[in-house]
């Protein structure tokens, strides 16, 4: 994956035709990249344009109010570029704000809840249960649950928050004891609820995957991990039914623009992106 | 001390009266309840006025220039509530935002950092280094250092940013290894530097200290620790010449406003305050 400007010189500039249409992907902050990340893997001729609104992350500790004020307004910003379809790649958003946004805006909108959802009732084994972990804002708006529930009633669901494993991504300690103490205290619920599979639903997350599966490996060895990154991915699939070919004919593939500390961004970015970004890349906005 | 309510009910209410006006606090969020426990601790006679920005918490990933616009809406509230005083329990704040904040204001302001580095250069013993323990953005503002070369030009110091701690706080994970660990991590590059007074720079960090304390006394045995939330309320004492008589006398002694979230905030700021916070004594505001 390479998200360095892909140009072709010779053909004519089609930025503004409904065939370059970008993706739109907004996030409060940096997390949402690995969901950039698995949208650019599993779409590699489409063009993606996010939004991390860094001025007011983290959305997590708001208000369901403060929240829907918030996306709206991000989602106003993505729609005024004329994207083709808007991913809410972030959890508290995809947990208060879908049905408002999706009431406001003309292109489809798809969130990062149901399609974990989805994927983890489909990776669950008969009779165990979904182990959820997540922020304190998503864990307590009970999306994930009532998102399982619409799905598949049946289905036992336990969510756990994690606050400190956000700050641990954002300061890098992704090796070492201290992120594994945090997630086996974290993960030591599941073990007596004898879940299955592991849904990681927040958008840091995947960068401890390795940290989470060493702890399940020894203490629940059965259990597998399944992220709302790639699944969201695999469910933009059967909304761009046209997708895949590649289609950027000029300018670079990713796009990415923040409401605050555009270079502190591009420092950040590429542990999400796995990919280095270029701080002349990062474009500040006004929203 | 106590909070409660301290009435006398046959007296007039003289919450208008000059002698009334409260003492104004503010701080992004929970943090400057520490100052306010301190300052309640030293000022057992006057009445506090508290303002936690909940609704913008964490200023110390912000631009400065958002930082500054922000301050001044929360000290433009306090001053229309006619404090006396107007004390920043805010590193960020104070370290970015306090000149600004003393050209329009017309009551006197008081930072966190000027009193914080007094104290530590006071603590300091001859030849020995001052440590900076801080957030990020308090780190990255070099505050402490450019203040303590006010002081005395020939003083060492040495920040070091310490991202975890603000977190581990806001978790509750104030004992065991996790905070043990991380704190160890921050520390141990004061080690080579030969501090001999460690300064906590940021307001969360006095409810991590047994843990900073056992692990100096393990490692670093003479070094002293100051913490800005005590230097503030004794530099307070200079500004408030005639403060320290009971002076309330009617209504609660704290009034508690925040601007997202009062019921999250009135449960989490026991543990930053040393006493209970009824919710309904956390009132929400619009800035």
């Amino acid at each position: 994956m390479s998200f360095c400007p892909d140009r072709a010189p010779s053909a004519p500039s089609s930025a503004d035709a409904p065939d370059a249409q970008a993706i739109g992907i907004f996030d409060s902050g940096l997390g949402g990249l690995t969901v950039v990340r698995a949208i650019a893997a599993r779409f590699p001729g489409e063009r993606l344009l996010y939004l991390g609104d860094t001025a007011r992350v983290p959305y997590g500790s708001r208000t369901a109010a403060t929240v829907v004020r918030y996306a709206e307004r991000c989602a106003a910003f993505l729609q005024a570029r004329q994207v083709k379809v808007v991913v809410v790649a972030c959890n508290t958003v995809s947990a208060v704000a879908l049905e408002s946004l999706r009431s406001h805006l003309q292109v489809p909108v798809l969130g990062v809840i149901e399609p974990g959802a989805r994927a983890a009732l489909q990776a669950r084994r008969r009779a165990g249960a979904v182990g959820v972990l997540a922020t304190e804002g998503t864990a307590a708006s009970g999306a994930y649950p009532a998102a399982c529930r619409r799905l598949d009633p049946a289905a036992p669901v336990v969510v756990r928050a994690a606050p400190l494993l956000v700050p641990l991504v954002e300061e890098g300690w992704l090796r070492g004891r201290v992120p594994a103490l945090a997630v086996a205290r974290y993960l030591a619920d599941f073990e007596a609820q004898r879940i299955d599979t592991l849904l990681l639903g927040c958008t840091h997350y995947p960068l401890l995957r390795p940290v989470i599966e060493a702890h399940l490996q020894a203490h629940m060895p059965a259990v597998r991990v399944i992220d709302s990154a790639s699944a969201v991915a695999a469910a933009l699939h059967t909304l761009l039914p046209h997708a895949g070919q590649p289609e950027v004919v000029g300018g670079p593939r990713l796009q990415i623009c923040v409401t605050d500390r555009p270079a502190g961004f591009a420092r950040q970015a590429e542990a999400f992106l796995g990919t280095a970004v270029q701080s002349e890349a990062v474009q500040l906005v006004d929203l």
